[in-house]
């Protein structure tokens, strides 16, 4: 798009009210605005990269034969009750709001139940299972605590599948995919390397669970690492856990992270209180046995920026940028010639469908070359009567300080 | 995908909590549940249907210029109170919520106050105007009546687009524009015919304002038809405007409607008190002119179900249906050779891109046809040993009696 016509403008001040690197740099690029702590709107930049972020999650999720679906944000607090997590006793941050017609609802903060009551409509028989259901939702959590920018919402998007099977051992088979899954999301959003598979307190149904870590100092989680094994114990289980799971390792490396996944063993724990069972091989009545598993897009997001934006801006990976290709234009003397140059590259390159970042402003070069490094597209090329001289555009990738001049198929093969 | 993978079953029982035809059929046939009176989940058919309005909505908002972003829905009172709009008095159906930290905040029903609070970080002067942003949103009323399914929701996704302009003269231009998109997106959605430009009290700003009203007797509105020039009067202004607006024709036919679309000439209403303003050509402030631009996807979706099945189930037009073809197979004796050609006709129809959902399960034909009216794909093949014998496939459309016997390359060309 025509960086003309992006309603966004960068800004020079540093939001004032903002202590996490994330949410400084995401508002002074455009990408978010903060309408309360913890509640922040994405603006079209930031709404490309969530998007981005959401297509990679979205295509691996259906890689395990999840079916995709949309829950509601109002919750029943009938279902809830049986659970026995509706009261604010048991669950601490519920937001609870009043029906004009009388009672109460809760906004989900997740959906365990609500999803295992839709599934008695469909589970009949050992037949129907095993299968999994994700969505991308927004969930509210009444946080006491949210200084992390987006690490930390209490509103924020997120990608919670569900997976239903008939026994233990089925569902160990999907809770591996799952894990593999993550994996590659993870490594396709660019923090694969910093990322570690985290085991953590398991409850009733399994020794473990396993969170997704990601080593940044910006997180509020501590995390013991195995260096040989590249996994974590959390926090929470090392007194019980000291040695690495895997290999019995004792020197653990403890490091600050961040969360941005989970999985978890549910067992029987939800449909036995909502009576989600089916009938086996036999034609007796079992309960089903179920897994969750969380990402928080945004928290992707949010970490990413915190973990490989430099002093002059955001760097994003080429898989989640919100452009590929920020092309700018600079407007010299001979202005007309420039401006022809660029508009035709624009629209080849569009039409080639990269997505591109036209900034045909008529502002000074070093103000479009702060806002590029503020943007933090990967790939910057400018367009001057220096360039068209020579036939050759002028290319820099956002990361390295070196200028390549190439000619535009040259330029095109580094794309591809 | 295969039907036997996807874990919705339809029933054949009529939710017996439910009045209106939409809910009960979309129930029926595992689009949606319902998880308390106006509030729906919506579930992978469902979500398939829901996806194809939204994009085809998108598309039209996008070639107006709109820029896509994604707004909270938990908002800050400040900016409400600013606009008078904060109070139960002034508003009867917001949700609010108590913050845990202290405060209330509200569940959003309409995004102006929190969108012109925003666009003051980013517009100064009159070069940064026109434009528009759009966004698809849960919004949430706390309505009283909640009896018509997906029609009137207390939670409900809408896409609300808002313009930005100098003035009065630079907004008509675009709200122009913005009635011809939504005609496109009605006419491509398949109830174009059905649905009437409706005028509409104007507010301060404008005379009309002007919703959509799409004719069934499904609707909770009354409108007013001109019949010569396809527009009509709704029935508030009905007493002030007796006659076509547009050729003064007094005979007009009372008619009962769901309104699934509106716009208005918001004017300086919101940027005034929340001082959005800019610098014109001579330097001096003028506040920002607005208009807004609402549709329901869900609106559209339970209107289509209203106004076009029939005594057997659903009947999708083809351009938001969520398979394109129903695949069928027809088990017989002779079961492996049916199996093997129904495998590969998915396979192919697939790899050609075309959307095919394939019953594939071992039940009755007389359940796997009742199953496919209820759901409404709009076009039905046939794979059975008659079907191999003859080489020809058995093509069925949902709205039609006929079946005709065609080659794979004649039915592909009917898809195309």
């Amino acid at each position: 798009m025509r960086q003309s016509q992006l309603f966004t403008k960068t800004r020079k001040e540093v939001p004032s009210d903002e202590i996490a690197k994330n949410a400084k740099l995401l508002i002074q690029a455009g990408y978010v605005h903060k309408e309360m702590a913890g509640v922040y709107s994405f603006l079209p930049l930031g709404l490309r990269v969530m998007n981005k972020i959401i297509g990679i999650i979205r295509e691996e999720m259906n890689a395990v034969g999840g079916q995709e679906l949309h829950l509601t944000a109002l919750q029943d607090p009938n279902v809830w009750q049986k659970s026995g997590r509706w009261s604010d006793e048991a669950v601490d941050n519920w937001f609870k709001t009043k029906v004009k017609v009388g009672g109460e609802v809760g906004l989900a903060f997740t959906h365990e139940e609500p999803l295992t009551r839709i599934m008695k409509d469909h589970i009949r028989s050992y037949k129907d299972l095993p299968f999994s259901a994700y969505q991308f939702q927004t969930k509210f959590r009444n946080e006491t605590r949210a200084k992390s920018g987006i690490l930390r919402g209490r509103e924020f998007l997120m990608k919670d599948m569900y997976s239903f099977s008939r026994h233990e051992k089925e569902h160990e088979v999907f809770y591996k995919k799952a894990i593999d899954a993550y994996k590659k999301i993870f490594t396709r959003s660019g923090i694969g390397e910093e990322t570690y598979l985290t085991f953590s307190s398991g409850g009733s149904f399994s020794k473990y669970s396993h969170e997704f870590q990601t080593l940044t100092l910006a997180g509020e989680d501590t995390i013991h690492l195995c260096e040989k094994c590249s996994v974590a114990v959390n926090e929470e289980i090392i007194k019980d856990q000291s040695a690495c799971p895997e290999c019995g390792n004792k020197k653990l490396a403890k490091k600050t992270s961040v969360e941005i996944g989970n999985i978890f063993t549910l067992g029987t724990r939800f449909s036995e209180v909502l009576d989600l069972a089916y009938l086996d091989e036999k034609g007796e009545k079992q309960f089903v046995f179920m897994g969750s598993y969380g990402i928080g897009p945004g928290r992707i997001m949010g970490t990413i920026v915190e973990l490989l934006s430099d002093e002059k801006g955001i760097v994003w990976p080429a898989a989640i940028a919100p452009f590929q290709v920020h092309l700018i234009s600079i407007i010299g003397a001979n202005g007309e010639d420039v401006r022809k140059e660029g508009d035709g590259l624009y629209e080849r390159l569009m039409k080639k469908g990269i997505d591109v970042l036209y900034d045909d402003r008529d502002i000074r070069p070093g103000e479009k070359f702060a806002d590029s490094d503020l943007i933090g597209i990967p790939t910057r090329v400018v367009i001057s009567e220096k360039a068209i001289k020579s036939g050759r555009l002028e290319v820099k990738g956002r990361k390295t300080d070196t200028v390549q001049m190439l000619s535009e198929p040259d330029f095109l093969k580094t794309l591809s």
